[in-house]
């Protein structure tokens, strides 16, 4: 793959990352926030399709390659340090692997003891994890 | 401040620090992304505007404290893992010290030289910040 002007433009951070945030491209919402490194962003650019660095698997990931939820990628922004990229995306089905269409599902409720769910799942986690 | 038992339930990193998006409450755009520490977070609560840590000065910085610039706490989300923070806000003015309403003003264009300014200032940083 050719090298990308705008990528080299971008921060990467000690280990090579970069922070990501996901949004919906119609209503905005916020779906996830997630990590990519270069190799991460050329896989995403090059195929449309939303591709993590998973930290804790130190390696890439696919977005819904389980699940078939893709995140198919609109627009693609940096911000004024150009150390965070934002991706305006169509999602398929939902983000969250617990069911939810935003994985920020929990709201903060002042008194409370505990964050409450402020959403009902879009899906099954069960039913689509356990039968692939 | 008493302990709060949601903010025991955040996952904070190695460096007692936690990913933050700040979200226009109304319209849904992505303002920035910044870091909080447990204080920064108990501040942004306790007041109502948002703090953030500052990793490159190591101190908590409430936003607009110099343009005056306040994000006015409307909701707050945490995700599935407890480890991002999502605050949907009334921004006053504009979010970017470059003067843009949001920091993620550079758009991705496949086949340019590098990311293209895709908004207009709303405000003039020369004027802001100079004058104070």
């Amino acid at each position: 793959m050719p090298a990308d002007p705008q990528i080299d433009k971008l921060n990467f951070d000690e280990s090579g990352l970069i922070p990501i945030i996901v949004q919906d491209h119609a209503n905005g919402e916020v779906l996830m926030m997630a990590f990519m490194n270069r190799e991460a962003i050329e896989r995403t650019i090059a195929t449309g399709k939303v591709h993590t660095y998973s930290r804790s698997r130190g390696r890439l990931a696919l977005k819904g390659e389980t699940s078939g939820h893709f995140q198919l990628v609109k627009r693609i922004f940096t911000d004024c340090d150009r150390d965070v990229v934002l991706f305006q995306v169509e999602q398929i089905v939902a983000a969250c692997h617990e069911g939810y269409r935003s994985c920020f599902f929990r709201q903060y409720e002042p008194g409370a003891d505990d964050w409450k769910v402020a959403a009902t799942k879009a899906f099954d986690p069960a039913h689509v994890y356990e039968k692939k």
